[in-house]
């Protein structure tokens, strides 16, 4: 799992681009992810979704079944792609001539957790910027945990996740 | 574990009555847990104390001794139920005709948690409002986590849970 | 200033109505403050919206402009009464009747301020308990100050506010 | 002081860019400005650093000061402006073609009140977009206001503001 | 106002004895603070209470009443001092060979503060140690704010200050 | 392995001494932990590096592993030695005549876990007082969890751990 390309040839975008790396677990994608991605696309040329693979924690979803459902949310952008990584992060940022990492902000605990994590890439990439934007507030309720605890539990998700993931969870807790 | 009903008929309740639901692990319950109800009690007619079933955690007393545990701190007082549900407290809170549903409040982070919590429940069902408790000073150090860890120790936890769970503790750290 | 009887006749109130006052300096007051009387009024019978005199800060609204902006709001509605107090808020909740106070909150530094308050008015009267209600979320960003600067810099605030509230700023800052 | 144009004729700049405001008391300048202020410009082609006039707190220096002390540090930048407003924020940028706003973020009471901050400038003005940057861990600790009591009690300031601006300090509290 | 030398003869006290700092405004002093110097006693010898005068702030009681509220607290006790000064912190504790400045800590917003100002101290003068200790639960509500706030509306503050410091406040407000 | 009695004969110290005890997990000790430990050594005459055991939880180092890296930090220092207990921590402090626990303090989450965990440390045995002292900025974005997080990826972590740390961190990942 070390190759470190994105499954659309990012490595052909210009140089001169503003690339952005959006990199989360993303099991799956929400409405929330999406406003940030929107979002970032004011401000940037090109962004990488990326998935972060964390080998010590089980997702519900598969590495395919994720890259498929964000890459549903975006076809036909030419703007977007989706790429993944079970390294650092700031290693596949520089990788990918992103200069920056967005990051989406909820709420304070997010706040003091991203903080550090942010403090921890200066010091291991310099070159790379965490930009911080703010989810809307339609949405900032929602986290993929607690998506999937109401979808468990048979509560109406509708709204808050495009209509193929809500079938998707839909089909993973029949 | 899908039934939704309390152990008490609290189906009988006259709809009149101002019913709230105060969730949680109860894993085992603690003076603070029993002080949210009491104060509890002085806004709301009836409350259901309901367990929280989740498939997810293992508990330390199984779900029989929990709910004996509760029973034995509220013997004789009609007012107080106990119920258990593996579904949306939302739904459970509908089922039974709630209005509310109690949280108490110790510190930031509970308060963090807790807002997305309400918001997600708001968003499930509009009809029930979440309303915070502030726990009393005395009791905002404790939780069944710490209460946990300090029996594990032996540590004294005389005071802090009442004499029954205080021996159930003992009993299954012995 | 120190007649503690609100402008309706609440001390006509049966006494066995659970009566919440809602303390606040309501300068002036907006639509998050509404939503939260709205909610208050799912779990009380009668609300007493009490607004607290601050001899030391200097209010862009006078008590009687204040007053009658919240009575607008609430025409017709005899559960929602309007008082004031340059008193102990706990002291004016006894003298009222009341068992509780409604407070809302919005965000950490709110909750962290309203948790000394709770503490500090359990102390100074232990039978009034302090409620606490979740903003809806469109209204977790607005408060009276930020209104007062949005319309001080004729931003508009149409919406965030009522219509009535919206005009009187616009008169102010004319 | 409705001019809401800036001083250098960011009106000439090219559509095209990528213009960010950032606004501020600027009461002085001081390092973690400046370092907000490098760190916008890996992501943006310009920056308006815009001066909020608040005419109800009276500052240390009059804006003609802040406006010069902010000019001394990046004179000779053509990426680079000053400004000044008394009216809102997202209306002098939108005057001036700015998509973003940046903030500096250093701790969670900051986080906080800019979340308010930011959803209320996005339900003013839907099109401008808020970015946080994070201030580099050596800043952290400082602001314009504890600068200012340091050097009010002849405390070392070298090194936490530009030389010119520890020199006006020295000069007002001589 | 500059003389840096405490009302006690700090000076003559043993080089190898460890000397901390506490400071604050003490406007009044209150059963927080004391529960906070005699904590401190346990872990040093001697605890300069020291009145940090900010000219820019009018307090209730002037820089002699408060002086003697605290004298009367400690008076008999040869560990305890109290000095004051207008110029920084850090400086009256070298002068004094203090190693240590105490803060009491209450909640997040506390801390938050308080962080800021550790970094800064540090900043200004490495030697000397930051100490937090943790207000005891029975206090954690109380600060000189809202102990005047209540004693202006004539509420019960007995028991939240020593007796003098209770009188001292109803002759303010009589 | 209830043998409470730490690895150097901590028993054989004076009494008089000010022994002070800093527990965690230090799975494995990094320089944000040695900064704790040196700030600690100018308040007090001995401290007891002390690793609590978890049994709930898998380390990624051994117990002696650990114990091992923490000593060859401090070789050489007669006022620093190691222990470890799966007991109670305050106990452990009073049976090592210990009068204080050390913690150190990075962000905001900490203080809200610490206050909590001191609370009922202080509630447990109350003669043994928590003292927290502020990491150095330079450490405020390091943990134990981030470093292995960083080290597992190949990140660059020289600077933030010693170097025999380091080490046996790239053994571990290799």
């Amino acid at each position: 799992m070390h190759d470190p390309h994105p499954l659309f040839p990012a490595a052909d975008w210009d140089p001169s681009l503003r690339i952005a790396l959006y990199p989360g677990t993303f099991d799956p994608i929400t409405n929330g992810h999406i406003d940030i991605i929107e979002r970032g696309l004011t401000l940037f040329d090109r962004i990488i979704v990326t998935i972060a693979i964390n080998v010590q924690k089980e997702p519900l979803f598969s590495l395919e079944e994720r890259i498929a459902m964000i890459e549903a949310c975006f076809s036909g952008n030419r703007r977007i792609t989706v790429g993944y990584t079970d390294g650092l992060i700031v290693d596949y940022a520089l990788g990918n001539k992103a200069r920056a990492i967005i990051r989406g902000l909820r709420a304070v605990s997010d706040f003091d957790y991203e903080f550090q994590l942010a403090l921890m890439n200066r010091r291991l990439e310099r070159s790379v910027e965490t930009v911080f934007l703010m989810t809307a507030f339609r949405w900032i309720y929602i986290s993929s945990s607690n998506i999937k605890n109401a979808a468990r539990c048979r509560g109406k998700i509708t709204g808050l996740v495009p209509e193929h993931v809500e079938r998707a969870l839909q089909e993973k807790f029949a």
